[in-house]
């Protein structure tokens, strides 16, 4: 599929795009430059500028910002502008400003070759308050260090730095450049679908949206799941959307089927960052002739294995503390011991194992993970899939280590897109695990080999599901979906025992003339924040809600009145205590 | 300003992009060609592909479609393709098919110049039912025939007609363009605001969405207000966004304040269609001094006026009827009493009114009306508005008969644009007309000449808003906002005498440093309607919700348990007659 080739075209596309044109005025706009634009080349011209006030130093000049970059301002000190002084000199940080002057050049000396406008500055003549800054909370320039909460609360400060402006701004060039590639080039619809429907069976992340009409409710849609594949029944064959996901984060964590075993085995995970080595290997059979007891002991369970990664240079970039800091992860998270092999600068292996070992297991074990002098190995004995998971993590927590302590391992402009396949259709339900449930939803298709399982086993049946991961995290998913109502049917009413009927409308869809087909939903903030390298998808959202769902700025969800509820035919059952607090 | 532009710029872009050139197919696709592809050119190539089956006849032939067209494709009749015989002549209208064959020229005098493929027809040789169609629940060319919710109900099959298909196509690339001029063209950033906030005051058309906090409600906002000022206040000075608007309709009607004077008195309306002439004329003056009692009559009244349209060659196109009809509707909708006059062939004017009017008076009336042989004009008499209301309805139901009736009257491929400009800020309350409300929200600013009639007369105090029209047609609106916090503490607290408390997050961000601003929404749903000539804007939605709010496809909303709303404390207010029945 070309999809990775898409986003990486795009991505340059975007990118290319970074600087885009002055933009035009039109007659109402007094502005004749933005304060990004002037050169040695406008030197004489007379100029109006709107900005904000970045900077302001002692009553001599101050810097001028907007949307497209920095202006210095020369405050008038002679008499006959004295107006301007005083207005300049007073106007607080981050107010708004007009001001009107002529380009000059700057003293020889006093350019700033890093700044674009730094050859010139602008004399002011004329100024204007358009709108007067407010003591500001806090100084804009440390915000970044602020709280999360205080970030959120005065988002639209934030919205200032040149951090949130750039990834805001290539953002939506992206998304223009992957509309362009669709639409364009190929053919594709843009369809808008309904964000209030009806629950979907198990769709307990679903928001509910009372209506007027007493007891009855919509659904605020995880996804338009039903709509695509109504979209493709109805000939729009192909279809594309930037759609919103509503999901009512307060339910039950993702229970992510995660166990694709080729990629299990060498990296811990099915989501893998391939932009690295360090690969799990398996040392099994090196070490199972030695003598060493929990080696022995782990080879003993059903799926036993001996696995081990191997940290080039640790050695010189891992500190004690680092490999305690690994081990007692390992423990925690996985419950997995970890011992370490250190391989000594003159050649020799320092570890605990190192005494059961004769000299031909040694070697085999540098060769099988193919160790250098300074190396640190970390090795896991025990159950197959914990150890490979607890490796797994291992490999990337000392990734970041290394990377923290100087080591380049991961290229930050290297995009490794790779497919996840072949995972299973169906999944023992968590809380009974004789019943069965969806790994992803309802309506994935099995793959067309093991479709005769679905009718015999139908737990050995895998999908036709496929995960697309980008430097280790899944930033998309995606299916080919069941067009056989028969089928759909089978599937609902006797593998998953669910009532078919509220889904009866897609079902009688698929007996009318429904094509094969299938899809793939891309997480654009996900996606987004791995392109610009921002540390969380907040940076890459205009209005991010917190963890817990809140909008700190607006501060929602909050309370309404009764009469307001009145007309949707609901009323709050208040827990006990609060009910008991709000009567006194 | 140049939106109108923009529009027609993109609509003829869009237009021009109609026939998207042949899709790519990648190596999974085993289609060779699309239904509308082939031609004489093609002929002796062997093809496969895949369509709905849209025709058959006699086990002779049959006609596949796919979203690019039609192909005929002949079925074998000889022994050795029995099995490709059967089941072709077998697949019931709608199925899904693969057809693979050798493209042949049609036998002379066949050929179908009406069909782009018609030169041509597939002899088929192997064949694929993927998907075989249940009896419709009617026939596919009848649909249009049907009742509304049939059609809603089975969406998806509504959807494969041309008309649909060509509209959501046509609308995919009329948004694709509009962001390529706004995004590409003009620097502006397409930013996501959230649809998850709290209630904004006064916002009784939102509908509530209950969260996992006890008594607290997010809201969906009807449009991102809020967000796109505090974008401005951000920095993200060029924003724009095809948002989502939720609008709960089942509260009480718009009540838009509909009174500017120039085009009021013109043409009946503050949204007219100036395709066409018909105008409002003023012939207080001609009758001023005829001795016509109702005439005499209407002019004391505080706003009294006499006024009429001229209906071009009305004696021709208009029956009895219709002229009855007009009339009538001006009664039962705005209790306006008509008078027609009618300029007979041989030139005298028949009318109730001649016998009271003098020659001097009666050519007055001919020249003030522009009137010709064989006119119509309707004349009415009574205080100001309610005439220019009556007239201006009349104006275009009249204008519906003559082109009913064949009278060209309309460019259908006209677009004209206007701006409706000098709204009231404010008006008096429906309930309350001592209390004044928002005409249309509290952030708008006021017009600058206005500014210092806030403090001493709000009521006459003329907004920054501002609408626009095409052919008659709301199709947009927006305003220069309040960007001072203390103007908009005075216009919530004082003049509004509102809560400001609930707004705090916004007043403390023009506080901060916000610049002016303002922006405008064009309603998409009306405008595409409005181009693609579609009678509803149904036509242009690919999954519309009825009149009430409900999704008949899906049957939205629907009823969920009470355990489901548990996790948002809420429990059903049943009203006392359906508990009763609940109970038995």
């Amino acid at each position: 599929m070309a999809l990775p080739r898409l986003l990486v075209r795009a991505l340059h596309r975007a990118a290319a795009a970074a600087a885009p044109s002055a933009p035009d005025f039109n007659s109402f706009v007094p502005r004749t430059n933005t304060c990004g634009e002037l050169r040695s080349a406008h030197v004489g011209q007379k100029v109006t500028l709107y900005g904000w006030v970045q900077y302001q130093r002692q009553g001599l000049f101050l810097v001028l910002r907007d949307f497209q970059g920095l202006t210095q301002v020369i405050i008038p000190q002679d008499e006959a502008h004295s107006h301007v002084r005083e207005l300049l000199s007073g106007a607080p940080l981050e107010s708004v400003l007009r001001v009107t002057g002529t380009v000059s050049p700057r003293p020889l000396g006093q350019e700033n070759p890093k700044m674009p406008t730094g050859d010139i500055e602008v004399k002011a003549e004329t100024a204007e308050i358009l709108n007067s800054c407010k003591k500001l909370p806090f100084e804009i320039k440390d915000f970044i260090k602020k709280s999360e909460a205080l970030r959120m609360q005065y988002r639209y400060l934030d919205l200032r730095s040149s951090r949130l402006q750039s990834a805001l701004r290539l953002r939506s060039r992206l998304v223009m450049s992957m509309r362009h590639y669709l639409c364009n080039l190929h053919g594709f619809v843009d369809v808008e679908t309904p964000t209030l429907f009806k629950r979907t069976p198990g769709g307990a992340k679903e928001f509910l949206v009372p209506s007027r009409e007493p007891g009855k409710f919509y659904s605020l849609p995880q996804s338009p799941q039903q709509f695509k594949q109504l979209l493709m029944v109805g000939g729009l064959d192909r279809y594309f959307q930037v759609a919103r996901c509503y999901r009512d984060e307060g339910s039950r964590p993702d229970r992510q089927p995660e166990f694709t075993q080729e990629a299990l085995a060498e990296y811990g995970t099915d989501k893998p960052d391939t932009r690295f080595g360090m690969k799990i290997v398996d040392v099994s059979d090196v070490l199972r002739r030695s003598n060493v007891h929990f080696v022995q002991n782990a080879l003993t369970y059903p799926h036993g294995s001996i696995r081990a990664i191997c940290i080039p240079q640790g050695v010189r970039y891992l500190t004690n503390k680092d490999l305690e800091s690994l081990k007692e992860s390992a423990k925690s998270q996985f419950n997995q011991e970890i011992m370490e092999i250190i391989h000594r600068p003159d050649g020799s292996l320092k570890s605990l194992l190192t005494k059961f070992l004769g000299e031909k297991e040694k070697s085999e074990l540098i060769q099988a993970l193919n160790m250098q002098e300074g190396d640190v190995v970390l090795l896991a004995a025990g159950e197959h899939e914990q150890v490979c998971r607890a490796l797994g993590a291992l490999r990337l927590l000392s990734a970041s280590l290394l990377e923290a302590a100087g080591l380049a391992l991961r290229d930050p402009t290297a995009f490794h897109f790779l497919w996840v396949v072949d995972f299973p259709l169906f999944l023992p339900k968590a809380e009974n695990p004789t019943e069965l449930e969806s790994a992803h939803h309802p309506f994935t298709a099995p793959h067309p080999s093991d479709a005769s399982l679905l009718y015999s086993d139908p737990t050995k049946v895998r999908s036709q599901h496929y995960d697309l991961v980008l430097n280790g995290n899944e930033v998309g998913g995606g299916s080919i979906r069941i067009h056989s109502a028969e089928q759909q049917r089978f599937v609902l009413e006797k593998v998953l025992k669910e009532d078919s009927e509220v889904l009866s409308h897609l079902i009688e869809a698929l007996e009318l003339g429904a094509p094969p087909h299938g899809g793939i939903a891309l997480g654009l903030d996900r996606l987004i924040s791995l392109i610009v390298d921002a540390p969380s998808i907040r940076d890459v959202i205009a209005f991010p809600k917190s963890f817990r769902g809140r909008d700190l700025m607006g501060n929602a969800p909050d309370y309404v009145t009764p009469e307001e509820l009145e007309p949707y035919h609901i009323q709050v059952s208040w827990p006990l205590e609060e009910k008991e607090a709000k009567k006194n």
